[in-house]
């Protein structure tokens, strides 16, 4: 805070609004025209509106970061030029969908061209990420660019230094051009504050991109971003059809980035969010090759083995859990993993169906070690300025914190918990045909492809995966179609939340939207679970 | 427990010391003469005695189990007479020092016999421990034994598994027949419970073989046991002479171990104590051969990399710590010290020293995440049975368990302490020739060799590195010499605890004491100490 604070959360929000909104050139302001004629998917409206060039709308067009950075890496196109068309494309994004929190467009160019410059001079890149333009969430430190966990409370908060992560990705060549909204303390599955307000899913704005990472998965869904990096990026990827990895927590340094963690429970992990799982390869290799062992005492020393995509197919035994016994997907999940089990096997590949592993019980224990240290934090924050919660967190205030013995319990039911999760991921050999245990999970990212804004849905199947600390990847398989994904008239749901999931759909309004899966991999796996997913891609994209 | 409790606690310890005594073959027995007669250093008894064969002693006598492994697995000896020969031995020092709590020595001749016959009809051994006897501390669970923690209130306890690390050893071949002493609770430096008495170190019975793990101690300075597992044995092998390691807490499953750990705080870890680097190097091996991972969701996989000890040698760069600046080691520590550092650079290394990063603070955090439950857990188990505390408990009864946010912010505190141990290691590549990081730290063991019966140390030089969980090496140097090793009259303590240990020392107490010193390394980086550790034992023995 560089002032005393003096202004309404209104004043305040309405003043940071105001400041990053004067960050974006004014050449690049969208007509009234179209802010007042959005359509319910706003992507096509992106390169309609006059504002991107033919040359801008085909850079930001590309398959992906790893085909970009080739032609960057060959003089093709120029550091300078990419980083111009991606701040362009974003800030278009963000006055349709509203998804980024500061940007530094001038500081970015200025570094693209130094390193066209010293690509010129030298003959060489400075790393494997030379001249790509990356985004990063809000609670991600980045030197100089706010941070604010969407409190109002924290809106003037700037960091004074990049965290390790950062550090890493500017080491490797990286150009940092944005930070990308979150929701109020980041406690939930959309992305909306008093502070910037809601972030819209560019394939429906009535529905959310998912949180928290909501302002990242909507920027690169708009392709104002090709790779970007953030904690809690499964939800959003799935909403918005993006691959995404989260590593297993103690993979890649967390330090540096903004918690609610008290360190008792849970612990957070960060990972890349994109647009093909090469390039989640790609900056998972920057990332460990970055040796945050010896930068961050949280972080284990274990280098990343090799280029996993290049490994020799084989086959592959993936465990098909078709529900969490909890919350029945909606029919486009179902229908996306019918396809992809079909296609698995006409690829040679092994499918066997496995039940899921006490889901409930998982969730009963992982709530419990969410909020040990009760929401006061949350409370105490939002006092600082009187900004109310938003409705996701309003039922969350005033839990109080466990007691020492209660937490102490937890952790150790959490540890049988994950005792018995690995005993029942070891029993698939039985059940596969080479006696050896399945090499992924492959299970539903959630019980629906997004939801409506203020919705407050329940976190299965990914909560799960947070509290046992499994890597996983979100993998695109479909769309909804809505008339072939019609609504089940015959479902009884089997608890009150799936009555809640099960009425939540609805073929029109969902029809169009990403559909994805998840893929589970083993504790520190996160070679062997991206060449697992770079297989099923392939398969479900026809390769 | 298989009765109602009916006994005294005198009853319950009485008639658990006599079904372990009615387990030692009669003819093993020592005379009334020599029982009465015990020598300050009672090591040249156990060969006098006249139970072992001279065949026994020079099997017993064997270098380290390498070579003893050698000459099973090539059929120059069997592991029958090998585990007969252990087990006779092991039965001699218990009477002498007071080290075992639970034999099966019938189980352990026929599982030898097994192998023997094994090896003769396939020309194969099971694995690499083919037919090594091994011993096991109390806490360690092996199927069929007792565990105690030292309580009078669990005598009756027998564990119904092994544990992964037992698994481990038996399916590498290893044959278990002992189980060794630790002091009541575990929660001390020296060995002694109602449960078991005392048990002494056998080079001077008027000293501890440090503890937890003093009954392994003692029996491996007896030469009862040629390689022995345990948790908590560092102190142990620093007072009685053996080379030890203890692994960073995660590379090795700890499942099935008793703990007092809440889980919140600091991790335990089980390691190799033994007669040569070579020998910890080949236990740890097999452990982390053993693929705990799959088998202990608590387990990080890092496979082992290498035999590290083949490695060409090249100039190490050794930081030296000589004091904590909490408590001065006593004379022959600092002489060890000047050893070790004069054969290092003579053999063209490098020894750069260090000041010690705030070891003070990091024992102060350490203390508060070690009793942040407090200690009713073991009044309880007290009360169960009415047994009085032993002495170096008996202060620690009463405290109790700190709140929540205590905790949490002890937490955070030692994430941030781990932090700056981290940025101090690192921050060695100022000082040295490479403009690397130290390989390793060389530091005292401790402020004395060794401490008489109920004196209650502080725990300086070791408990910092369970707080940060580093791996940590002890090798013997040399031995106290009263002639040399004259008390510094001139010597200013710097505090309390500094005065005690000041006034601790009598060159005349501990003449012909063992003195050990302790090498720190990376976390995870076991191999890479087990490296540092073989060339510093090389230069220290003038290989």
């Amino acid at each position: 805070m560089t002032e005393p604070r003096t202004l309404t959360w209104e004043e305040q929000a309405s003043k940071t609004q105001t400041g990053l909104w004067n960050k974006i050139p004014k050449e690049w302001h969208l007509s009234k025209d179209i802010l007042e004629h959005q359509h319910r998917n706003i992507l096509p409206q992106i390169e309609s509106a006059g504002i991107l060039s033919p040359h801008e709308i085909s850079i930001t067009r590309h398959e992906d970061a790893t085909t970009l950075l080739s032609k960057i890496h060959s003089g093709v196109l120029s550091a300078e030029e990419v980083t111009v068309a991606f701040c362009k494309r974003a800030a278009i994004a963000h006055q349709l969908v509203n998804c980024l929190m500061d940007v530094d467009f001038d500081a970015a160019v200025a570094r693209a061209r130094e390193l066209d410059q010293y690509l010129r001079a030298s003959g060489q890149v400075v790393g494997p990420l030379h001249g790509l333009p990356i985004s990063i969430k809000d609670l991600t430190a980045v030197k100089d660019l706010h941070y604010s966990m969407g409190y109002v409370s924290w809106a003037e908060n700037v960091a004074t230094n990049d965290c390790v992560v950062v550090d890493t990705l500017r080491a490797a060549g990286a150009v940092i051009y944005a930070k990308t909204t979150m929701p109020q303390s980041g406690m939930c599955l959309e992305t909306t504050s008093n502070l910037f307000g809601r972030t819209l899913n560019p394939f429906n704005t009535s529905l959310t991109p998912g949180g928290s990472s909501g302002g990242e998965s909507a920027l690169l869904a708009c392709r104002g971003s090709i790779l970007g990096i953030g904690g809690s990026i499964r939800i959003p990827a799935a909403f918005t059809g993006l691959y995404s990895l989260k590593p297993t927590s103690r993979r890649v340094s967390y330090k540096g980035n903004m918690n609610n963690s008290s360190g008792l429970g849970i612990s957070s992990s960060i990972g890349p969010m994109g647009h093909s799982v090469r390039d989640l390869e790609l900056a998972m290799r920057v990332l460990v090759d970055g040796r945050h062992w010896v930068k961050d005492s949280a972080v284990f020393e274990k280098p990343w083995t090799k280029s996993i995509l290049s490994e020799p197919a084989r086959k592959l035994c993936i465990g098909l859990v078709e529900w969490d016994e909890q919350v029945m997907p909606h029919p486009p999940i179902r229908r996306a993993l019918r396809i992809t089990e079909e296609k698995l096997i006409a690829a040679g590949h092994e499918v066997i169906r496995v039940k899921a592993y006490r889901h409930r019980d998982g969730e009963e224990i992982a709530r419990r070690l969410f909020y040990q240290l009760g929401t006061t934090f949350i409370s105490d924050e939002l006092s600082k300025t009187d900004e109310p919660p938003i409705k996701a967190i309003e039922k969350k205030i005033g839990r109080e914190p466990g007691s020492l013995a209660d937490v102490a319990n937890s952790r150790r039911q959490c540890e049988a918990y994950k005792d018995g999760y690995l005993g029942w991921w070891n029993a698939t050999a039985e059940k596969s045909s080479s006696k050896q245990p399945i090499d992924a999970l492959l299970l539903p990212a959630g019980g629906s492809t997004s939801f409506p804004h203020d919705f407050v849905p329940t976190w299965n199947y990914v909560t799960i995966y947070n509290f046992i600390d499994y890597p996983c990847m979100k993998i695109p398989i479909t769309t909804v179609d809505r008339a072939v994904d019609v609504k089940d008239g015959q479902y009884v749901p089997v608890s009150e939340q799936d009555g809640v999931n099960y009425r939540l759909y609805d073929p029109e309004v969902f029809d169009g939207m990403p559909v994805c899966l998840q893929l589970v991999g083993r504790p520190f796996g996160e070679e062997a679970l991206l060449s697992v997913g770079s297989v099923v891609d392939g398969v479900v994209r026809g390769n």
